[in-house]
């Protein structure tokens, strides 16, 4: 399979260097290529400089974000929330076009400090999932993996044998399916992929994101998720 | 302890008998008692009328709004998410003052169909919780109980041997100390408490509610909750 990560984030690393390590072809976009290899400190996370990285995961290929969407078969939005759409116009309409796009990203707000709110116009009755849907109706937007840790999407068995859930929302059942093939590499069973329906569900998934940062405030780690008990 | 119950509907009904099973006194209130005692339907999810409920908890006193709020030396609020100032309001700003205000409720919007939203202005940057709270200054609202099935509520044990959480969240310590000792005697396990900080994180646990609906819904069951997964 070959894949296009939209965003060169922490997020857009993980997955990137799992699909990779899963031996499928993997190009990252960026907004501006010379620039962003041109950085040399450690961003606001502390993680290291892009090229550094990039030179350790050497079998990830990089390019602009309409190269990266162009290369996918699959493509992923890994970007920040509040400039998601605005990366995936600059991906192109024609590169997404009939194509599965897994959107990981969630319209956190942080401008009123922390902990954010979702920004204005994406939340409660419409989502960034959905925003991004309408803005691409020949996309197959898929909403998952929002609402964990990087460290756990791509490798859930780190916590309590796997038994942790990941919810799966979109308008497409065989882009639903596909996606779900891959979490499956990525290591989550069958059973703990809950499927919430259409897209509009992103609207919840997207806003518990808010309770995942209040909860991880308070145990003081993001080693953690939710099981489902019945 | 002798406490006061908001409303008269199945959360209400769930937390007054399980209070009166533990031996505190118990008042319901209603905005109006004879109008309450004279339905002869069940009401819009199949409950019994409220007389006949009354009839099989003669242990449960019922009053006024205002007469159940001064009643408690603790009050739940227990009313319909939309309603919930309206009837706080009708239950005095004197008999709220001072006590510890548990709120159970959820400004849910069902006007647009199901599954449902939050009502405008008490989403995302807002809350029921806070609006009580801003409403009633000298009240200690606790929001706590509001994030899964009732039964749950007072029956923790039911699922998973009790191995699932239920978050609080308030301005008022003390406040909270005091709920969390009802949340054990309802059956709660300190360790499945999790206190979120301050009331604004009911910005986030009423947001919550929209999720678990839609898990509701891909489950076809009530009987279900979120563990922690460490």
């Amino acid at each position: 399979m070959k894949a296009g990560i939209i965003g060169t984030g922490t997020v857009g690393r993980t997955i990137a260097a799992k699909l990779a390590q899963l031996d499928h072809a993997v190009m990252m976009g960026t907004r501006n290529i010379a620039e962003k290899l041109a950085v040399t400190e450690k961003d606001n996370y502390g993680n290291p400089p892009f090229s550094e990285w990039l030179s350790k995961n050497n079998n990830v290929k990089l390019g602009t974000f309409a190269d990266a969407a162009s290369f996918g078969d699959i493509v992923f939005n890994a970007t920040n929330g509040s400039s998601s759409v605005t990366a995936l116009i600059m991906a192109g309409t024609r590169n997404l076009s009939g194509k599965v796009l897994v959107d990981i990203s969630n319209p956190l707000d942080f401008s009123n400090g922390m902990p954010p709110s979702l920004l204005p116009g994406l939340n409660n009755t419409n989502s960034l999932a959905e925003e991004i849907q309408n803005t691409f109706p020949d996309a197959k937007v898929v909403k998952t993996l929002n609402t964990m840790w990087c460290r756990l999407m791509i490798d859930p068995g780190l916590i309590g044998n796997g038994n942790h859930i990941n919810f799966i929302a979109g308008d497409d059942s065989g882009a639903k399916e596909e996606v779900r093939k891959i979490l499956k590499q990525f290591g989550w069973k069958e059973e703990n992929i809950i499927d919430l329906g259409d897209i509009t569900a992103a609207r919840s998934t997207e806003a518990f994101v808010t309770l995942w940062i209040r909860v991880r405030n308070a145990l003081n780690t993001g080693a953690f998720n939710f099981g489902l008990v019945k």
